[in-house]
C-alpha cells in the first residue's frame, strides 16, 4: 500500500572519485566498482554519483590506498594485499597462502569475526573498508618452461602478488610485484620467467600463453581473493546514512556479480586457451607440499615479531581449522561425485 | 564534495507485507527476510518499510508463492522447489538433485542466464524473483536406522523437499513434504522414518538428534539451495525506481549474509552434535550411483512430457558440464589439497 501524501526531504548530490587498480580492459574485476557505482547512481536517482577511474588515470595501480589515505580520492577499489610492503597483516583482507577457499574467505569476513578485526587495523590508515569483489580460487600461472619439483623454482622471476611472493622466496624463487597491466610485456621481454594473475577469463584477455605456454594449477596462494572498496574515513562520515546503507548493499552485490562472472566465464576461456596451446599442468604434490611449509613457516614468524598480525591470525586459525573439517563433510563430498558423476555423463 | 544546495525530492512512504516460509526460530533461513527488511528501511530513511511474517501468521509455509500470486501480501521470502507439485520447473531456481553447488548456481543464476530462464517462467504466476539467500550444501537428513544400500530406501517415509521427493521413490522410498517447524514432531511420533532439513545448524536447533541419530551426507539433492523473495508484478511496478534499485541489491546482500552465516555457523553446530550422540554417516557410493541415475532418468522424463521443463534443462545441462570442468581445475585441487593438509597440521 501506499500512503499518501509523500513527504517531501532533501538529500544532498554528492560526487567521489574511486581510484581503481584495475585497467578498464579486465571487465569483471575493474567491473566491481562498476557495479557499485551503478547501484549507488540508481539507488539514489543519480544524486550520489561515484565516479570509477581506471588504474592510472589518477594514481598507479598499486597506490590506490596511499590515494584514499591522503584523501586525494574520497574511494578505491584495490586486493589489499598489494600493500603487504606497509604491513603483511594487510593480506588477511585478501586472502593468504594455503588459506580459506572462496565461501570459507567470506564467512570469516562476514560472520567469522574477520571484519572487525580488519576494521580495527586499518584505523591506523583513515580507512574504512568494505568487501566487495570475488575472484574465486585462481590459477598457479603461466611459466615459460616446466616446473616438477621445488627445485625447479630456484631463481625463477615471477610475477606473483602479496605474501605469495615471500613464500616463493623462502624457495628460492624471486617474486615481482607488477600491476595486471604490465605483466604481459615484462613476460614477453623475459625480465620475468612466469606470472599469475587471476584465472582463465582474464589470463586469456592478457595473452599470457603466447609467451608462456605452461599453465599451472590450483594457485594454491589465492583460493579466493577478496577484493575491497575502501574509503577514506573521514568522507565516509559526511555521507547521509540513508547512503551509506546503499553502498553497504552495493559492495554486498559487487561479491556475488564478480563472482558469478568469474565462474561463468572461467571455462569458457580455458577451453579457448587449450585449444590455442595453453599447456594444462597440475602442481606436483611435492611443490605443494614445500609451499605450504613455507608458507606456514612465514605465518609462525610474523606472528613472533608483528603484534598486528598476531592478533589477527590466531582467531583466523581456530576459524580455519572448523572450516576444514566442516567443508570435507557435505561440500567436499558433494563436489567429488556429482563432479566425476557429471563429466561421466558428458563425455 | 558536496554540492550546495540539496534538492528537495519526495519519494512515497510504501509498508509491503512479506510472507515467509520459514518459522522465526531457524534465524539464518528466515534471517534472509529480515536482511532485505533492514537494508531497504535504512537505505530510505525509513519510508520503505517490508514487515517480514513467519510462516503460518499471514500464511502456511508451503503457501507463499500463492499468497503473493494472488497479492495477498506484496512478497514472499521461499524456497521455489516447494512448488513442484504446480509444475516441476520450479526446482530450477532452487536447486536440482546432483545439480550444480553453490557458487555454480548463483554463476548460472546471475551470469549464467538462470535468471532470464526463470523470470519467463514465472510470468504465467504474475510472479517476480530475486536470488535471495544460500545454504550451501547440505546434510543428507536424519535416519532412525542406518541406510547402507539402496534397498534399505525401500518403504522408508521420508521428509524430503521438492524433486528430490521424486527420486526417492523412484528408489522405493515414500516422500513427504512437511514445514521446517512441523517435522520434529512427524519424527518423534514415527510418522517417518528420517527427515532432511537443511544443516547442522538448523538441525541442531529443531533437535533431531533425539529422535533419529544417524546423521548422512551429503545431502546430494541440495549442493546450495537458493531462496528466492518473490514480488507480486504488479505491486513491484508501484515502486519508483530508486526503491526497486534498492531491493535488488538487497536481495544480493541476503544472499552473502546467508551464506556466510550457515557457513561460520554449521561446523560448531556439528562438532555440538556429534557430542550430543549423532552418528555421521557418508552415504555409500552405491546409494549416490542409484540416486544419481534415478535422478537423471526423472529429468530425462520431463523433457520428454514438460516444454516448460525442457527449456531451462537443456541451456541448464551444458552449462553444468562446463561447470564441472572448470571446478576440478582450481577449485577442488585447492580443496582438496588445504583441508587435508590443514587438518593434518590441526591434530
Amino acid at each position: 500500500t501506499i500512503a499518501a501524501p509523500a513527504i517531501a526531504q532533501s538529500q544532498p548530490e554528492i560526487k567521489w572519485r574511486l581510484a581503481s587498480s584495475f585497467p578498464k580492459s579486465l571487465d569483471t574485476i575493474y567491473g566491481g566498482a562498476e557495479t557499485i557505482a551503478q547501484r549507488v547512481s540508481a539507488a539514489t536517482g543519480g544524486k550520489f554519483q561515484i565516479r570509477v577511474f581506471a588504474a592510472g588515470e589518477i594514481v598507479p595501480g598499486l597506490q590506490v590506498l596511499d590515494a584514499v589515505q591522503a584523501g586525494t580520492v574520497e574511494m578505491g577499489h584495490t586486493a589489499m594485499y598489494y600493500y603487504v610492503g606497509k604491513d603483511p597483516t594487510f593480506a588477511f583482507e585478501s586472502t593468504i597462502p594455503f588459506g580459506l577457499n572462496t565461501r570459507q574467505h567470506l564467512a570469516w569476513l562476514n560472520q567469522g569475526g574477520g571484519n572487525a578485526l580488519i576494521a580495527d587495523f586499518l584505523k591506523d590508515y583513515n580507512i574504512v573498508s568494505f568487501s566487495a569483489g570475488q575472484t574465486g580460487a585462481q590459477m598457479g600461472g603461466w611459466y615459460r618452461k616446466e616446473i616438477k619439483t621445488p627445485a625447479d623454482l630456484t631463481g625463477l622471476k615471477m610475477r606473483i602478488g602479496g605474501l605469495a611472493g615471500q613464500v616463493l622466496a623462502k624457495l628460492g624463487g624471486v617474486p615481482q610485484q607488477i600491476p595486471g597491466g604490465d605483466i604481459y610485456p615484462a613476460l614477453e621481454k623475459g625480465t620475468i620467467d612466469a606470472a599469475e594473475w587471476v584465472g582463465p577469463y582474464d589470463d586469456e584477455k592478457l595473452g599470457f600463453y603466447k609467451v608462456a605456454k605452461y599453465y599451472y594449477y590450483p594457485g594454491w596462494w589465492e583460493g579466493g581473493l577478496n577484493l575491497s572498496a575502501i574509503v577514506n574515513q573521514a568522507q565516509l562520515e559526511t555521507l547521509p546514512k540513508e547512503y551509506r546503507a546503499i553502498l553497504e548493499a552495493a559492495c554486498h552485490e559487487a561479491t556475488v556479480t564478480m563472482m558469478s562472472k568469474y565462474d561463468a566465464q572461467n571455462p569458457i576461456a580455458l577451453k579457448k586457451l587449450i585449444g590455442s596451446g595453453a599447456l594444462l599442468r597440475p602442481f606436483s604434490r611435492e611443490i605443494l607440499q614445500a609451499a605450504h611449509k613455507a608458507a606456514y613457516a612465514l605465518y609462525d614468524e610474523l606472528a613472533q615479531t608483528n603484534p598486528k598480525w598476531k592478533k589477527i591470525y590466531e582467531p583466523w586459525k581456530a576459524f580455519r581449522d572448523d572450516q576444514y573439517l566442516w567443508f570435507r563433510v557435505a561440500e567436499t563430498t558433494f563436489d567429488n561425485f556429482t563432479f566425476t558423476a557429471g563429466s561421466q555423463r558428458a563425455q
